[in-house]
């Protein structure tokens, strides 16, 4: 017998693996400039400050941190990350709180607790390109909805849930990846609304909250639900360690919760306990807030080198100029083709993702993301400056 | 709109969590003697080795250890994880081994590659009971193969593929959970020929492989497999440390393992790169051997402790000796029921898990499944004495 492609669910076929990973590979190419990650800079990873908390928790939890865990979480970390959440305005309770393997994993449990296939999932179109991934692995059909340049639109999300019926919506409405757009509080307030009235899950994926280069810090659509029908999903991947693979699902409906955990449980059983415990004494040490401090600082000078140089892009670029995130988006004049223009982007030694991949139906081939805090300044110069030229003689 | 049980995927409902987990929260008693856990023991593991293992091991890494990682694993890992896994009888490639949070995740990639609704998947009768669960939430459904006191049946196993024409058998070879029988060899190479002849894929899920209390260490089904039909799954949660959550698949089909790195990036992008360092450095520095050999000795006084207890079941209680692993199998004389009798094994102070959870139609009332590695050996003494009178009285 010979094993072949029929051997796979059918729901992987239209999954060929991120896109921006595939890229990914191209980038050994020694001095290439890399707009096209999501990493946060090395330069706000701390392994001075985790090496010894690391030796510190195990020594004062003994076996118990090496023993099997709970599913629903080392009861610590659900402690600081409840008061965490609590002070950036996802007012919850401890037994609220689950413990993820970064947001990806609180979504894919979220998809595993309520999708059968053929399940419609409204996203935002475009919008981050494992949250499709992960909807197809379930068999589950991602649905985009309109936004514009303040991210999702409201009645173009009570129109599609009308047309759709779908039990979940998945938001980033803070620094959108891709966009970096960020929902005024009054589309907040709608959304949270219409998830009430027609009674469907929105999954509000807030990874990049604490990354606020200006502007005041905006209440999260969590907030405003008073049914429970908002599952917040936070990570601490970008302000501590994505390596860590920490993050925290918040869900107000007990019996939501109670199918998340027994979801988790055969996904992985457990989060790691050390990896738990590190990100709890981190909370508890108070050492966030004055990190956040520092690494905004140098997350802003990297945006601002980005924008400076779209000023050598072609006229009749637009871009996005987000107020916090990682990533800026861009839309080319005329005919420019983004996914045509990788390849000798690429070759001039500056790469980024075309916007299309982040579209659940595709198209948009004039679109493009830039991520700036994978690079030095001078280096987003260079890379700006490269790859405008590219742009221009293409 | 109010949230219930109509918003749940289909194939949630037949999971109602783990039976055993549950019994967990009943013993929080006081002096509660259980041998309802799979836990190792806490003698076995090692704090004061891994807490300065992990400051090392991110000192000497910096902040890559705290960035993404790939989600093929952590290079290093792959190395030593490579080395061992050929020493203990599964000759493999570096790029045949695909690091996961324990073998359940290992199993849980595997089903979210191979699985669409109502696939048939072929376990042990009994067999362990994360797996029929693990296979529910993949909508798939689980169908039981004959054992006896050696194991899985090979003709019994040929029938039932003939009948369901499944891509996919679970196997537990070695010490199996929750019967403690091991395959013979002539059975090992009966599966492996099987799976070759009608094409499918054999989830090899080896936990307690390094855990032989007496008799020879046998070759695995995947040593005799020459075209890749088997995928072994490896874990350390039972050598060095459950709570870590570090296995590792091998895969040794290039489009299965791609799959499965697709699979893995959707479930959590990559498992925590500390963990994986860490157990990267204890088996580099050759530190399991001895280890494994202070753990065994106390596992086999645990055993032998259980075992003579079982003098004080009443006559005609039938026990499968194990010659490793952390259970032993119990079967009940005349009409003894082990779910009804659980309730006053619990007031009287002694735990255990009903054997009918293990099995994919239920059934087997008589049967209980034992754990011996939770317990000193004069506290499971004093358990199986307690478990004798309540199961002599009632």
């Amino acid at each position: 017998m010979v094993f072949d492609e029929s051997y796979f669910a059918r729901h992987m076929n239209p999954i060929t693996g991120s896109a921006i990973r595939d890229i990914f590979k191209l980038l050994g190419k020694p001095g290439m400039i890399s707009f096209a990650g999501g990493n946060p800079s090395n330069a706000a990873l701390e392994p001075e400050v985790i090496a010894p908390l690391a030796k510190e928790v195990i020594e004062a939890a003994g076996p118990a941190i090496l023993q099997y865990g709970a599913s629903e979480g080392w009861k610590p970390l659900k402690e600081s990350a409840q008061k965490y959440l609590t002070n950036i305005g996802v007012p919850c309770e401890e037994n609220e709180v689950l413990p993820t393997e970064g947001s990806t994993q609180g979504f894919d449990i979220l998809l595993k607790a309520l999708i059968d296939p053929g399940d419609v999932v409204l996203v935002e179109d475009p919008t981050f390109l494992g949250a499709l991934q992960a909807i197809r692995t379930y068999h589950g059909i991602p649905v985009g909805v309109e936004c514009d340049e303040n991210g999702l639109l409201p009645d173009a999300l009570e129109a599609a849930i009308i047309k759709h019926k779908p039990k979940l919506v998945y938001i980033i409405p803070t620094f959108q990846n891709p966009t970096g757009t960020t929902l005024p509080v009054d589309r907040r307030v709608a959304i949270a609304d219409i998830a009430a009235r027609y009674g469907v899950i929105v999954a509000e994926d807030d990874p990049y909250h604490d990354l606020r280069y200006e502007g005041e810090s905006l209440p999260t659509i969590k907030s405003f639900d008073k049914e429970g029908w908002t599952v917040y999903l936070a990570s601490f991947s970008k302000i501590i360690s994505p390596g860590m693979r920490v993050g925290a699902m918040v869900i107000s409906i007990p019996t939501l919760m109670r199918k998340c955990v027994i979801g988790k449980q055969s996904s992985d059983l457990h989060c790691p306990l050390l990896t738990q415990a590190i990100v709890d004494a981190y909370l508890r040490k108070g050492l966030l807030p004055e990190h956040l401090v520092r690494i905004r600082a140098g997350y802003r000078d990297q945006l601002d080198a980005m924008l400076k140089g779209f000023a050598l892009f072609p006229e009749g670029t637009r871009y996005i100029k987000p107020e916090g995130g990682l990533f800026v988006w861009a839309k080319l004049p005329g005919n420019k083709n983004a996914v045509s223009l990788l390849e000798p982007a690429v070759e001039s030694g500056v790469a980024y993702v075309p916007g299309t991949h982040f579209y659940a139906e595709g198209g948009h081939l004039d679109t493009l993301r830039l991520n700036f805090s994978n690079s030095p300044t001078d280096k987003i110069s260079e890379g700006m400056e490269k790859l405008s030229k590219v742009i221009n003689n293409n």
